[in-house]
């Protein structure tokens, strides 16, 4: 059994049921105290100050989806309605995400912040980070992302050696830096991890695997869980790769891979409260092999508390057991609601696409995109890929390309595919935007 | 009397003197134990363990340049033979500066942060921040710069709320955030606070005096103390600018300008020593009026600590006195040994350039630069400067404007200068880089 970066993390779940109930209870208290917001919309579901005691009441309690956080947002700037602590309580201001468009924000108290930096803790823990470790924070740390300082906080609380670079300073300057200083931990988007790898021979004359890093901590996109990808990732740094995945509306991370690297753990139990649903929003059990969406309540959050949170995340339960003594289920996110393309039919997430042109390499580079033509998410198909050619690859061998890739589709998606190929180069160097994999071209 | 930040900073100087002592002692030990490097620096200079007891004993010790510091960091990668701490204790590494080059580092233990944040959260208080505002951090938050995350944990430990935006978002994002979010602090460089309340008409369809701001923090590199750049500044914002000055080697900030906004006080007594010198390296007593280069001596850091250190600015004791309570002198810094200039035996300092060309406006837009055909730092003259014409202006009057501005550089620096005008928009907006004065054109 490994060592656990927190004790709750491996007791009984009835256990942590009954501490998140105790949880549960106070927090339902202080949203009806303190949120005018979560008042107006429980009482309109028939809903009192004593409806909701234990965690399992909560199935009782209205969902919360991005819209209605969006408009408490726009009808009460800049925290939202949902906004329960009292403004001059707040220590730190996030922003989510996105290189485009205007920011949405969240607020934290001090012991909201102090909690992000326990789960972020717990999250570097579960990775097998220690406090001996010496670690390059290369996701953006600017634009108030959650990636940024946040995980510097965690940081500063497993007590690890910080090395606070962001991804601004781009890749020659990162790779010096790692070259400098010896860096065991990395974190990283996982497509800017993979591209950092790639680039260390042309920067420093070296392959990435001579480099000192050890364990990389990915997230804040897709990519670090798609099985060809992490094996891409591993063998180029020499290192173990570990995925996370959170929200900003919730915690930085929320869940984290064990050394194990067999799915994430949700490392938050006491903080946050997590439930699957399905499409008609009816909950699904959680047992091995179970899909559904994610849906989460906050047990201990002041600032900007949510209650029954549609995530759209769309998630595998991989098992419920694990050797390192964690006893909460794994997962695997497969991708978001938002995402969901359905195809005659048949659900298609983009990271399929993604582990399917990674498997055409050095064919392709590995770059995808779906081009989509229509708002509407589910259409007759065929699916429109594009995939970048490999370097050096000629084009008289797209045609076999398209046809091999078309079947792959068909094969593991069980859609059907158009694919086209486009030049070596189309499609930028991942850095510090995510990489959006769906590219509509439709006008909205 | 306004209320101090901390209460060492109003106690009478020669109880300040009796705790730096202490210190001093504590520390001299500590290197001796600790850093083969200054063991045998000092032993070389006859110095032993029992050599230097009070802070008037430091005169008997070797002043540390620069380049001992950069041979050090070569010498013994990545921290230096200067590191005096166990490198299992460094939590934190940050980076020397510059937008060019490779970064020198610096470590920091945990006890080193916490120095680095008190000291942080003391300048804030010094300004008149409080635990009830709320501060954009708009300085550069990657590179490990130590404006960017080092200021946010001195903010924490303030207590403000923090919005940790960085510059690199840049200005039309950070004006809408300001727009947003309504903080009533800024912190930037203060170059970039001016072009970010420039541009405020054009990106909000507001003058930057409508917003939120009431406070700006300016730091890493000079403008905050220039009269004319100050004044033009505050009306602009219609708020109050207060510079502070420290360094990478030492802390961020060591000087913090309180209310009264006459000066720079010394807020780091017990982790830092500070002594003037003249250029010959004698020691210069602190009296109103005196100047002098800074020489730094570490009471308290465990990581790199450093003894003695020129630090190359050159100040001016314009107090000893001071209605806010603190008994530090207050200084002003009118620029740094690297950046002087001697023509004709005068000295001559970029700022007060930059003072004059400001003056100009509307006629110049306050942009100036030095051209420094030599590398020489002392010539026969004249100086040779280059001012941005003002926007919309004729090129018929620059005839007028070259020796009006002239005259003005004799009058006020007493030398010969020779004015070159240059189009509006020739020197690019500022922003993530520091403003350089000081252009070479000579072959290195």
């Amino acid at each position: 059994m490994i060592e656990l970066g927190a004790e709750i993390e491996g007791l009984a779940p009835a256990a942590i049921r009954a501490i998140q109930n105790r949880r549960l209870a106070a927090q339902w208290e202080y949203l009806w105290e303190k949120s005018p917001f979560y008042r107006e919309k429980l009482a309109a579901a028939g809903l009192g100050p004593d409806s909701v005691r234990r965690v399992e009441d909560l199935t009782r309690v209205p969902f919360t989806v991005k819209d209605e956080i969006r408009m408490s947002l726009e009808a009460n700037p800049p925290l939202g309605a949902h906004l329960a602590a009292d403004p001059g309580d707040i220590v730190q201001i996030q922003a989510s995400g996105g290189t485009t468009g205007r920011p949405s924000y969240v607020g934290l108290t001090a012991r909201d912040r102090g909690m992000w930096a326990e789960i972020t803790r717990r999250t570097f823990w579960a990775h097998g980070f220690r406090p001996a470790d010496r670690v390059l924070q290369a996701l953006g740390m600017s634009r108030c992302w959650v990636g940024g300082v946040p995980v510097i906080q965690g940081l500063e609380a497993l007590g690890a050696a910080c090395i606070p670079a962001g991804a601004e300073p781009g890749t020659t300057w990162l790779l010096h830096t790692i070259s400098d200083l010896s860096p065991n931990g990395l974190v990283a988007t996982p497509n800017f991890a993979l591209y950092l790898g790639n680039q260390a021979k042309d920067v420093l004359g070296v392959d990435a695997r001579q480099l000192s890093i050890e364990r990389i901590y990915v997230g804040g996109e897709p990519g670090g869980g798609i099985p060809e990808f992490r094996r891409t990732a591993q063998e180029l740094w020499g290192a173990k790769m570990h995925e996370v995945m959170g929200g900003t509306d919730l915690s930085p991370v929320l869940w984290a891979e064990c050394e194990d690297q067999s799915g994430m753990h949700f490392v938050s139990h006491e903080f946050v409260y997590w439930e699957m649903i399905d499409q008609a929003g009816n909950p699904v059990e959680i047992t091995q092999g179970a899909t559904g969406e994610l849906v989460y309540s906050h047990l201990y959050r002041e600032a900007t508390p949510v209650l029954r949170f549609r995530h759209s995340d769309i998630v595998e339960v991989l098992d419920t057991e694990c050797r390192c003594g964690r006893t909460s289920p794994k997962i695997r996110c497969f991708g978001r609601t938002d995402d969901m393309m359905i195809i005659k039919g048949v659900n298609v997430f983009p990271t399929a696409l993604q582990d399917i042109a990674l498997g055409f390499r050095p064919a392709t580079t590995g770059s995808v995109r779906i081009i989509k033509h229509e708002p509407e998410y589910a259409w007759a198909g065929p699916l429109h890929v594009r995939v970048e050619r490999g370097e050096g690859r000629s084009a008289d061998d797209d045609h076999q390309l398209r046809s091999r890739m078309e079947q792959a589709i068909s094969d593991m998606c069980r859609v059907r595919a158009r694919v086209e190929v486009v030049s070596f180069g189309t499609y930028p160097s991942p850095g510090r935007q995510k990489v959006r994999i769906i590219e509509r071209v439709y006008e909205t």
